[in-house]
């Protein structure tokens, strides 16, 4: 993501290393301060279905994390042979279950698995993922709470720098359901004004005037 | 609403009461087919709280066109001292009775009643216009199935211009949750270049330069 100010185009590039590292400090100290006040340790309880390697090296980066903030990090490995209704039981009882605050559900799932189905079981206030259709849906009305990770770490980013997004011209290259436009509703959320590009932008040629006349430029992916 | 094909900026405005009688005269057609075929009528259910005069105005309005298309409409006025969840029981004996396929809760609802509440107790699949915050969820993720009535209708429109989408330069102005929002991502589902001008465009002084580059022109409100 580029941040340019002026029209000579000097653009700023943004670590993430080191607002991950700023956000993860900010976190333990609001958990430390939790557990002091209150007693209380916020549990996460992350599933992985079957034993795909890329989940387990994903959760093990994950559990490290949560160690350092001070959360309780539960995995719960299913069997790859679960079925929908079996797994749609397991995520109810987590919901029910007063002690679990965050639930994730790591991608992929078997195919027999319908990820959304079993996504939409989720309790929503324990979505930390923002996967629920519901909590998608409470982005265009404005009411968002809970936010899927890429576009919740991009407005990270922006705020990261106090650059005031009211009027700003913003383009994002990518469209997909995960990035460019849930992505799209926060910015606007936020008073900017969005132009969404893609390849059919490419194709059409209308790229490189977009990305050029950009105060804000965010690239999902080049088409 | 305007569509420009060309650099001189010559625009088509698109006419909606012609293109509403098209739509309801395929409807007809398609109703009085399915009860030839199968005997059905669908009923479609209209809640009214209170005795709010625009509301009943166009609940008459939409009587003659449920008459004129052959579909079975009730209208159900309740009082307007009817409690949260008194209504959610209302609307959910709706949901399971069979004999119910649409059901529409009317705006304004009293002081006491959380629209989104209710909104939220209406079975997705008998939501006709696309208020539960799962039916509207599923726009982001391009599974759309039922859309609000204003986007739904501005895409009409540019369907019955046969102009096709893809790599389309297509400006809003508005970013409303009901109309601006949604639309957007309706258009990117169609892969439009998109860009959601507002208030806070105009104030940054490029609302004119995104109204003039626009090939098809979409206003919302004017700023």
């Amino acid at each position: 993501m580029f941040i340019s100010e002026d029209s000579e185009m000097s653009a700023e590039i943004l670590d993430g290393k080191i607002l991950a590292q700023q956000i993860g400090d900010s976190l333990k100290s609001e958990v430390d301060k939790l557990r002091e006040q209150t007693g209380h340790v916020p549990t996460l309880v992350n599933i992985i279905i079957g034993d795909d390697q890329g989940s387990c090296v994903y959760a093990n980066s994950q559990k490290k994390v949560a160690q350092y903030i001070g959360i309780d990090y539960k995995l719960a490995t299913l069997s790859a042979n679960i079925s929908q209704n079996e797994l749609s039981i397991f995520i109810e009882a987590l919901n029910s279950d007063m002690c679990v605050n965050g639930i994730m559900l790591h991608k992929p799932v078997p195919p027999h698995i319908d990820y959304g189905v079993a996504a939409n079981h989720v309790d929503t206030i324990k979505d930390i993922e923002g996967i629920n259709v519901a909590n998608i849906g409470k982005m265009i009305l404005g009411e968002t709470k809970i936010t899927p990770c890429t576009p919740a770490s991009v407005m990270e980013h922006i705020k990261s720098t106090s650059v005031d997004l009211k009027g700003k011209e913003v383009v994002i290259v990518g469209h997909s359901r995960i990035v460019g436009k849930p992505l799209s509703l926060l910015l606007l959320e936020a008073d900017a004004t969005v132009t969404i590009c893609h390849v059919a932008t490419s194709e059409a040629g209308h790229l490189i005037e977009h990305v050029s006349r950009a105060e804000i430029l965010i690239v999902e992916k080049l088409p």
